[in-house]
């Protein structure tokens, strides 16, 4: 049978419920991350497969690095192409960053891709890049017509195993990343990435990074979406022209 | 003295304060607003005062349309101007807004700022110049230096006083703006600007329409902001270079 209810007991069960809820929502990484969280700006680039840097750069040509990028392995190569789109306009002084892959491919923000005016480049992971648009580009050997391979990358975390349990994610899985300062955002579509040699780093494109005044930034949080986001693939789109 | 408490009626409240809560934090623009949200996207474009538009188009030259806007007498002018940073570095094309103003001010996304070279461009709202950069400009009849004015604008949102009543918001409040798509982002600080005049319109520069996929965008959700926010003022920087 119910009792009647004492109205300050009642309060309190509420407010610690409350409590708890809000903590749950705005906790920020979980205890124990230990890993420090980088975000890093990826400016245009190209990765190129070996076959493709030597039409470029010419047979025998090496792949040199400028500066190691976060990632193990991974760097900012002292060569860069020309990309030409389809309207005769062109950006030069595209950085290859190395090392060489399996397939070539390039990753604009939709402000380059207005500008070149190449149509319909989706938001894609590296790698994924089947009936994607191509584009010519141009090295000190040699022009190379790429028949696909023109994304922009889906913004993304790389993680290890380990930061990914700390964070209860896993890959695939989807992120947000919230930046506070003058032009605060919270991108709620961050994709993970897992791998044991991978360390904490999320990547975005410039468009993203002046959209949100990155440079500013005063503090940024990275924690599992909500809920579960189905993954919209292949809505593509043009950009905004300036 | 403290009665024991039922646990079912305890968890009714509990349940019916959770509902209210969280009705509150996730409410669409409440009932009743009618003005349908229109997001603009302003590309870079300048406006200019009387004196500044004689020296670039030449004594008794006129200010010409091209299309109107959607707020009431704004138009994109048929004339375009060519500003210059201060590495030698140039855009053509910069559309002039109309009409004519008591200032000149130009307006870019991060992304034309690193293009051009110019530091320190602050994010400020429409005519809130003072102490920003300037940037030389050239038209068809002369050329000018603007010692200031040039700035990247802040988010911002246009209303009549019915629609601010209806969001329950008023002048230099800060909405957010929700964009769902397949690059889905939370704007957290948008700027309300009131006027009886003003049609209901959200202004975003080419770097954050292109950051959300605007173009892609499923629904566009407006709606105060949870909390007050401090506006920090004149952090500024040089946007990512790409």
């Amino acid at each position: 049978m119910a009792m009647p209810l004492d109205r300050t007991a009642v309060e309190r069960v509420v407010r610690e419920v409350l409590a708890e809820f809000q903590k749950g929502r705005n906790a920020p990484c979980p205890d124990g991350v230990a890993s420090p969280l980088k975000v890093h700006v990826s400016a245009r680039h190209v990765h190129l497969c070996p076959k493709d840097f030597e039409t470029l750069f010419g047979k025998g040509a090496r792949l040199t690095s400028l500066r190691p990028l976060h990632q193990e392995g991974h760097f900012a190569a002292a060569e860069t192409v020309t990309i030409i789109g389809p309207k005769s306009r062109l950006i030069t002084g595209l950085r290859i960053l190395g090392p060489l892959r399996g397939y070539s491919q390039v990753e604009l923000a939709y402000t380059d891709v207005v500008l070149l005016g190449i149509e319909n480049v989706p938001i894609r992971m590296s790698g994924d890049i089947a009936g994607t648009p191509g584009a010519w580009l141009m090295g000190p050997a040699g022009m190379l017509e790429l028949k696909q391979g023109v994304i922009r990358a889906a913004m993304h975390v790389h993680m290890s195993d380990r930061d990914a349990a700390r964070f209860g994610v896993a890959d695939k899985d989807i992120m947000e990343l919230k930046v506070e300062g003058d032009a605060p955002v919270v991108f709620e579509r961050v994709h993970v990435r897992v791998d044991p040699a991978f360390k904490l780093e999320v990547h975005l494109d410039t468009d993203e990074a002046n959209a949100c005044h990155l440079a500013s930034a005063g503090r940024v949080t990275l924690k599992p979406a909500r809920g579960k986001i189905n993954v919209v693939r292949d809505i593509v789109n043009k950009g905004v022209r300036t």
